[in-house]
C-alpha cells in the first residue's frame, strides 16, 4: 500500500507525540520539527507508509537520544491488557463462539492505546466491552473457521505490545478449537515505535507458541525484506495471520501466502484503502 | 502569541487542503509538500502563527498557479450567510437582548466554515441555531455594552468572508444601541486564505460604515505593520473589536487599544494560550 501526503504530515505528528515524552522546551521541539522535515525530503514517492517510519524513526532516536522511545508505555500496555484478559477471557471461553470473540479481542486490542498513562481498569474494560459488540466492518470469519479446522500449521505476524497479550489467547483458543495446529509467532527484530520485539513477544507467548525473528526493523512487514525462516514460513504455513495496519500495509500486495488481516483501521488513508470508515474491525482474508 | 510546533504540522494540513482543490495527482501532491517542508524552514521561532502564513502562501499561490485560493468558497459563504441572515435577523432583533445575540451571531459565523460545498440552508440553521445556546467561554459583554453606551468611535476588524455578514448586523445592531457611534471596519489589503479583502468588504458594508484598507497581507493583525490611518484608528478608537483568531493572535500581545476579541478557539495552540475548550466562544476584554 502506496503511502500518500497524509501519511507525511502523520509522522509529523508521530514525530511530535516523542518530542513531548522527551523534551520539555517548546523552541526544542520547533527546531527538531524542522530537523524532521529535512529528514523527510528522503522519503520517496512510492515507498509504503512503513517505509517513511523506517526513514523517520532512527532520526528520531538519535534526536532524543533513546534507543527504545515507547519502552515504558508497552510494559504498561502489557500489564494492562493482562488485567482485562482475567476479567474477559473466561467469558469469552465460556461464550457461543470463543474462536470469533477471541479473534475480536485480539482486534480490540488493536484499536486502543493500551499504555495511555492515564487510563484505569474501569475505562479500558468499558471501552474493550463496547468494541467487542460492534460487527466487522469486512468480515471473513467463517471462511478463517472452516481453514482452520483443517490447517495444521499457522504464522502469526504479532504487532503492538499490550494487544499480544490478547493474541496470545487468540492462539490459545485456536489450539483448543484445533489440537493439530502448530503456530510460530514472528515479531520486530528490535524496538520500533511500540511495536512488540522478538525479547518481549517471547516472554509473553511462553509455553503457548515458539517466537521467531521476522527480521523486521520497520513497523510493519515487508515479506522479502524477512529472515530465511520468516520467509519460508510465510510462504508454507496454512494460514498466515498479520495483526494491524503496518503489517497489513507491507504484506497486501505480496502475491503468495494464505494470509487473514485482523486490524482496526486508524487512519484515513487506510480507511480510503479498505473502503471502510477509520474505526472499523477488519477480518479480511487477502486476494490472490 | 508565539506559535509553536504544532502550527508548522496545521500550516502543512492547509497546504494540503489547497492541494487537494487544485491537484489531482497524488504524486503532485507528495512533492509539493516535500517542497513546503523546505519553504517552512524559513519559519524561525518565535514568530506568530498568522506570520507563518505568511512564509506558506504566497510559496502555495505559486505551487497552484492562482492568486486568491478560497475565492469561489469565499463568495458561497457570504451567500450562505445572507441567507442566514434572513432567518436569525428579525428574531434576534426582537430578542431579551439584540445586541448580546448578535455578537454571538457574529462568533457564531467564526466557528463555521460557511463555504463548505455539501453544506445545505437546514444543516447550517440547525448549526447557528446550536451554537446560538451555548454560552460564551470567556465573558466581558457586560463591560463592553457599559462601554459601548458611552463611546462615539469603534474600529471593527473584520476576520473571514461569510462571517463579515453577521459582523455587518452586529454594526447594525451596535449603531441602534447608540445612534452616536462612528464605526470603520478594516480589512486585508489583499486576498489571503478565506479572509475579507478591502475590496469584499466594501461591497458588503456599504451604507453600513466606511471600510479601510488595513494594510495586513496576512491572515491576521501585527499593528505596527498597519497603514498609518489604521494605527491611528486601533490607539484612539473608544473601542476596537477583533474578530477571530488570526486578528487575536496578532493583537494580544499589543499595548495600547481598548480592544475586545471577538472569536470561537479553532486549535489546540490558542486553547491553551486561553485556557478555554477548543469551540469556545470568546468576547473577551484585551489587558493592558
Amino acid at each position: 500500500m502506496r503511502a500518500d501526503a497524509r501519511c507525511l504530515v502523520c509522522h509529523m505528528n508521530q514525530a511530535l507525540r516523542v518530542f513531548d515524552k522527551y523534551m520539555r522546551s517548546e523552541e526544542e521541539k520547533w527546531e527538531r520539527l524542522k530537523n524532521v522535515m529535512v529528514v523527510l525530503q528522503k522519503a520517496k514517492w512510492g515507498m509504503k507508509p512503513i517505509e517513511i517510519a523506517e526513514v523517520l524513526y532512527p532520526a528520531l532516536e538519535e534526536m532524543v537520544n533513546a534507543r527504545d522511545v515507547y519502552e515504558q508505555e508497552k510494559r504498561r500496555s502489557n500489564e494492562m491488557a493482562e488485567k482485562m484478559l482475567r476479567k474477559f477471557g473466561e467469558i469469552i471461553k465460556s461464550s457461543m463462539d470463543p474462536l470469533y470473540d477471541a479473534a475480536k479481542l485480539a482486534i480490540a486490542g488493536n484499536l486502543i492505546d493500551l499504555g495511555t498513562p492515564n487510563w484505569n481498569e474501569d475505562s479500558v474494560y468499558k471501552k474493550i466491552s463496547e468494541i467487542l459488540q460492534k460487527p466487522f466492518g469486512i468480515n471473513d470469519y467463517e471462511v478463517f473457521k472452516e481453514e482452520l479446522s483443517r490447517s495444521s500449521s499457522i504464522l502469526y505476524i504479532v504487532d503492538n505490545a499490550g494487544e499480544i497479550v490478547f493474541d496470545r489467547f487468540f492462539i490459545e483458543v485456536m489450539k483448543e478449537y484445533n489440537e493439530d495446529i502448530d503456530v510460530v509467532v514472528a515479531a520486530k527484530s528490535k524496538p520500533i515505535i511500540n511495536d512488540a520485539t522478538v525479547l518481549e513477544a517471547a516472554e509473553i507467548m511462553e509455553g503457548v507458541a515458539e517466537v521467531i525473528d521476522s527480521g523486521m526493523t520497520i513497523p510493519g512487514t515487508i515479506v522479502e525484506r524477512g529472515s530465511d525462516r520468516f520467509r519460508k514460513l510465510f510462504f508454507n504455513s496454512d494460514i498466515v495471520v498479520s495483526k494491524g495496519q503496518g503489517n497489513f500495509e507491507g504484506i497486501v500486495g505480496e502475491s503468495g501466502g494464505n494470509v487473514y488481516f485482523l486490524l482496526t483501521v486508524k487512519c484515513d488513508v487506510v480507511s480510503d484503502f479498505l473502503k471502510v470508515p477509520v474505526g472499523s474491525m477488519v477480518f479480511m482474508k487477502k486476494k490472490e
